[in-house]
């Protein structure tokens, strides 16, 4: 079944405009598998695959990921997203890259993105199709919605996220600890994304609320070397990656 | 190479101890393409197939999403679990769908329960497993992430659903108008999951706060019956289904 399911979408991908289409899809949090079908004929339908490069020479992490789904002869198109805070640095990334995207959508080719977990939760892809399409308006785009990071380290704890009536808080990297503070106040479930640069102040404040015996760290969940760190009442720091994050629950699941 | 990967996982799934394992895998927000490689894996190497069962003689959601991928000699086991709130109703119900399961795990049989969207993020799984657990701690139980319904409905508006820095909050049906209203002064993007019977008075709320040219509502995201109303600013009432996300943006997304 899957078999006809590829194909058929495939003869439908031939269809060309004038111009291409934008794709943008996610490729899940770091199991190949944890792809859908969906992306997988959105990669497999292109001519070009665009990703964001990795860094110090390495493949960038989508690229990774979908490594084993895209194929040799298609185009590999590589985008520097510099991995800094300098709104004016970050416009004239996102600018290089639309334009280079942009040279291949002119000339009628479709192109896929890829980006890691899911395609509209904290990721590149929007900078770059906004900025597209801020020079481009009739330019199509279509996004494929991926697995994203915190159900992946949900299903790897063997927890639930959340049940039945619970708040669920997701905080980027870029919070105060008054932030937290509030948050935890008010929700039942919070997710720390990338808490690498604030974990130790972010233990203090679990260990004073009496939270760490129901907290948990996921490193690259997920990935072959993924590391799961539970409970954390014995681990005021840890040497994490850039692709850690931490879930509180206030209320450890019963039923 | 889709077909390797199948087929290597379905070698490694004859192994078989005394009593099966129980897998949990999310099949995604509605589109049958949008489950993972290994969701799909998962349902193909097992000879039991269990999911809550439907409404009013229709199939379940989950197995209506999963159809095409389930094989009509695998065994169907359709579980009920009431839509109600009262505790005793709803423990017995898991107690009933758990006994219906052991008596295949425990003749060595696997088998995959689906749930619609993510297995931990608000699903009937977790209560399943868990009573499971409760009475034979020894079972092996893995769950398998899928795709959520914020995501799907985000891709479908075309819109990040997060974005650098935002706060995400999700609340589930059972919010008070008083907890919408702290959620709005903290956070800066809000899903109301299942909004159908509070969607007047949320309204109202949106209104005062002048944030109804940034939210939307998405019903059946992906389905063939999607429907995406937005801006919401002339919809003081809706006719919605049980299906039924909405997504406010504090500040629309700008570059």
């Amino acid at each position: 079944m899957l078999e006809s399911s590829l194909s058929s979408s495939q003869s439908e991908a031939s269809v060309a405009p004038g111009i291409g289409t934008l794709f943008g899809v996610g490729v899940g949090p770091g199991d190949p598998d944890l792809i859908t079908i969906k992306a997988l004929e959105t990669i497999r339908k292109v001519p070009a695959i665009a990703f964001p490069a990795g860094v110090n020479g390495k493949p960038g992490i989508a690229e990774q990921i979908a490594e084993r789904w895209v194929h040799p002869r298609q185009t590999k198109i590589s985008l520097a997203f510099p991995y800094v805070l300098d709104s004016d640095t970050l416009s004239e990334a996102w600018k290089v890259a639309s334009e280079t995207v942009w040279s291949y959508l002119a000339q009628g080719q479709d192109v896929t993105f890829l980006c890691e977990g899911d395609i509209s939760f904290y990721s590149t892809f929007t900078y770059l199709a906004q900025t597209l399409l801020q020079n481009h308006p009739d330019l199509r785009v279509e996004a494929i919605p991926g697995v994203c990071s915190p159900m992946a380290a949900a299903a790897a704890l063997g927890i639930p996220l959340t049940t039945q009536g619970q708040k669920l808080v997701v905080l980027p990297a870029l919070y105060t600890v008054a932030d937290l503070e509030t948050t935890l106040d008010e929700a039942d479930v919070v997710v720390l994304m990338k808490v690498k640069s604030v974990y130790e102040k972010v233990w203090q404040m679990l260990n004073r609320r009496n939270l760490l015996e129901h907290s948990a760290v996921v490193e690259w969940a997920t990935w072959p070397q993924q590391k799961i760190y539970t409970p954390l009442s014995d681990r005021p720091s840890l040497d994490l990656s850039y692709f850690s994050l931490l879930i509180v629950q206030k209320q450890p699941f019963s039923l």
